[in-house]
């Protein structure tokens, strides 16, 4: 059923011994808003834990695994945060599959998997529903719970600066920073910061792009050896496949990561003109209109060749570009 | 005299025949907020323009250009916007010196130059004020005011990032959403977007750091030739002084520009823990707490060792860091 903000706080005042579980591959929103509930909900008297996210990377780790449940844990109440499917389960919620009570969520894909559904497609972030709720169980939140929302909602709109950032995202905003968020140590460190490894991967990146099809598609080349010679580690690989995308003009943007089998891991953002789906599904792929991927059972070199030649055909065929 | 927004309002009101004043080399607040500002004048009937500044790159040309007084016209009322003095003047200003009837601004360190001033040092951006200033003047903004105040406020600070961003810019952000400003595709332009050529310079700088304490100081290098190899314009040299400080774990970032005299320019953007000021000032430069400049008459590579050792000296003094 699908149910408003009011009726979600109403539903969670009614109930008790939470289990708020984050999506797979978790990122900022996911985990942080999972805190936040979390901590809301204690405050109105609650028991209620963070389901353990294994995948949880050494950057979002800290403002969660306070609010993890130790093992053993037994919940009434299964809640899910910023998850669109069971598909996106961790493995260890598998025994939470058809089990969920209330899903809180802003992907408009939502399967419908929940017995209840909060779902917010407009939002930017789900940090932003959770921030609404929050207010309706408690009638305010608490510097931590600013500061875990903020952490949310900026991670999800890369600092307000994607498409996705709306008048109800900056409002939302507004309010954490009120509330006690410190944006501006927060920006640094989500934003601002890198790791010497990252930052030397980039430019190696950088300058090894190779560009097809008069600068309009970028292709950016990350192999074993680049990793092992800046010496980043897997989690800091995120967010790579926006990397030749940066460049002035380019419509296409791939990102070519050599697997450890030297095969060829794809990502592919596009401009609205070009559809990356179309692109990827020609591997087997697929993905949304503006971000897709594939794997290619071939060298990273030879994968280049290959999806520049598709590349140059679909765009031949949309004569849009 | 020191005035708030609606006096500020009523005397946009009382007088007619404006000229608008943006400072030396200009950034997007100034411009933008200066063409907002212009054309709320207009809707209310009046007559402005902006000055001409010669010095307006590319990036926010476009936004301004169409505000441009031509020559001969011969205002009655001058207006100033986000110009802390006299000597931030344009060269073509110099005739409106001590003839100032109005600054709008929000730099805590305004000489007092004006007739009038209203002065918000609490916000980010000048187009924070300009905002409060045409909703007090017209009770609305149109599209094209939103855009460009949008552009005032999210280049000042770097997209919301910067630790100068507070609740109200936030909040400024959203209404201006609201009223028409197409963030998402203003943000991919203003941010999300580099020139190849820019691009490769940051990967040489990143790729030439040097580290000194402990990698708490990080100094990049742009020298004449690596400008000449990258194609890179001066236009496209916009914020580098912010790269060096992007590395985790660095507390003073200096990016540190051949000139053409083969003499060195040195910016110094630092952690709070390290005054910026402080080590500029070694060098008879100055600035901010935690940004400031200089010049040093030697090759950059000399200019290095000596500010380095400076900062050195200035960290033990301090021994926060």
């Amino acid at each position: 059923m699908k149910i408003t903000e009011t009726q979600a706080a109403e539903w969670l005042r009614a109930n008790d011994n939470f289990i708020v579980i984050t999506h797979r591959r978790p990122d900022g929103d996911t985990l942080a808003s999972a805190a936040a509930l979390v901590s809301g909900l204690r405050k109105s008297g609650k028991t209620a834990y963070v389901l353990k996210n294994e995948e949880a990377t050494d950057k979002y780790l800290p403002f969660v695994e306070a609010y993890f449940a130790s093992e053993g844990y037994e919940p009434s109440s299964v809640v899910t945060v910023d998850t669109a499917s069971e598909e996106m389960f961790p493995a260890n919620a598998a025994v939470y599959k058809d089990k969920t009570d209330l899903a809180l969520d802003h992907h408009g894909s939502n399967s419908g998997y929940a017995k209840n559904i909060c779902l917010r497609a407009e939002h930017a972030a789900c940090g932003e529903l959770v921030y609404d709720i929050l207010m309706e169980l408690n009638g305010a939140i608490d510097e931590k719970e600013a500061e875990l929302l903020y952490v949310a909602v900026a991670t999800d709109t890369g600092c307000f600066a994607y498409g996705n950032t709306n008048a109800n995202t900056l409002r939302c905003a507004a309010f954490l920073v009120e509330a006690g968020a410190k944006n501006g140590a927060l920006n640094k460190m989500l934003f601002r910061t890198q790791k010497k490894s990252r930052l030397m991967l980039e430019s190696m990146m950088i300058n090894g792009i190779e560009y097809y099809h008069d600068d309009k598609t970028a292709i950016a080349y990350v192999t074993g050896e680049m990793i092992k010679e800046c010496g980043v580690t897997e989690s800091e690989l995120d967010d790579i496949a926006s990397i030749p995308g940066k460049v002035e003009g380019v419509k296409v943007g791939v990102t070519i990561k050599e697997l450890s089998d030297g095969t060829s891991k794809i990502s592919v953002r596009t401009m609205p003109e070009v559809n990356a789906n179309d692109i990827c599904a020609r591997f087997g792929g697929g993905g949304h209109n503006m971000a897709a991927g594939c794997t290619i059972a071939e060298s990273p070199k030879k994968a280049g060749e290959l999806i520049a030649a598709v590349i140059g055909e679909i765009m031949k065929d949309g004569q849009s570009v």
